[in-house]
């Protein structure tokens, strides 16, 4: 499994992913699923990946490989539409291939992702492309797309994550998300590889891959356990419940005995 | 969808389920999910269901009304492992019946059940009846069971719910994880319904339906969300970003027009 997240804030977007892969619990193993398609100037793509990773790779090389039949590369690509377009289509072709070769049986549901960047000037986009090849884009009314392993992760967006967050906010909020989700599902772990578009222009993209010993998120994820355990403490206990004495003595078996 | 949860604390158990059934977005309506079996002293016998409600009524039916082929009744088990072994052959058979009446394509997962209870004295136990019927037991190592739309609401439980979590407590924080659940998916709703056993001896089992207009429930929610919200303030923000300017007034066509 994976967990890849995007957000689009006012401030910019971000887009993280893990980094486990399995092929079932004995065949566990650490990839990169977040890649740049293209970081120049102008034309600034990236991709966060899940699913099948022959897929994934495959869809990958027909993109930025030369050759391979494509008609139109990402390079000449004039919108973010258009790229995710050509994205689409890479991905829809991998999917076909790994069915054909596997047969309906055998093939898992192929790869997706989610597609983040800017074409020329403007605010940056992201998209998240099925597997089928089609497309959605990020909008402000949800300010973020989720592909894998993405449940235990989004109540903490949905309650917090706003247009108006500020980028290291949200940074913030998307790594408390990936604590959530690591801490219920062990095929998400560290390393989280991470990309942040600043939408003013002229700013630098930041890139950062979050390790086992890093300081920061080790910190974040104490500090948030900590004050989640006494922010519950804090709520008021509901009042239909009678006082109890706790009866802690009792052992398992008593009750086979009886 | 369905979000079941069984808390075993070592002050005693809790049963929760919501009470939404959908088939089909245009089809939701509002069943009870939490039953009672037996409600005797020194039997008490609780399920929460989730799956097909005509699997789940066939099961009920065969468990507590007279007749009907069965070899044991719920009133002759010894203990709670022979209830379990009871409810799960009742569970096997109806989703047996639901699978032929239906065909494979047509019948879903079939029904599942969450059972707690006590017979004669000792602590309360709590079971996980899979839809083939067969059963586990919670454990203090993991001190719930989910069923249903479990995902989440999971992280909340993950981190704070202990052994040593009072009753009260359990129930608040039970409420915590349905009030996630319910933000992130619209197949589960309030009402909730809620039965919690002492494990002191002489102290009364406690039922409630949590609907609507519940004032604990809405203060609990609300006051949740904005702790969350102030805690994940007061956590510092990533010192690897720059400082930003933000950019709230390009528009999204500015790109197509570039």
């Amino acid at each position: 499994m994976t967990y890849c997240l995007g957000l689009l804030v006012d401030d910019g977007l971000l887009l993280m992913a893990d980094t486990r892969t399995n092929g079932g619990i004995d065949n566990i193993s650490s990839y990169r699923k977040l890649h740049a398609l293209s970081d120049e100037p102008g034309r600034e793509l990236y991709v966060a990946m899940c699913g099948s990773l022959s897929a994934s790779q495959r869809a990958l090389a027909r993109l930025i490989e030369p050759g391979a039949g494509r008609a139109q590369s990402l390079g000449e690509a004039r919108s973010m539409t258009e790229a995710a377009d050509l994205v689409g289509e890479a991905v829809r072709s991998a999917n076909k291939e790994l069915l054909e070769a596997l047969g309906p049986d055998k093939a898992k549901s192929g790869c997706s992702l989610l597609l983040g960047g800017r074409i020329g000037g403007g605010r940056p986009r992201l998209f998240l492309v099925y597997a089928e090849g089609n497309h959605i884009e990020c909008q402000r009314e949800i300010p973020f797309l989720q592909i894998g392993e993405t449940k235990y992760g989004r109540p903490i967006l949905d309650r917090i994550l706003r247009p108006s967050t500020s980028l290291p906010a949200a940074i913030k909020v998307a790594l408390l998300s990936f604590d959530s989700a690591m801490r219920s599902n062990l095929s998400i772990a560290l390393p989280i590889d991470l990309i942040a578009i600043p939408a003013a222009p002229g700013l630098p993209t930041v890139a950062r891959r979050i390790g086992q010993n890093d300081a920061y998120f080790a910190d974040l994820s104490q500090r948030w356990s900590a004050t989640l355990a006494e922010a519950a403490g804090a709520m008021p206990d509901p009042a239909f419940v009678p006082e109890l004495e706790p009866v802690r003595a009792l052992s398992l078996v008593a009750e086979a005995r009886a």
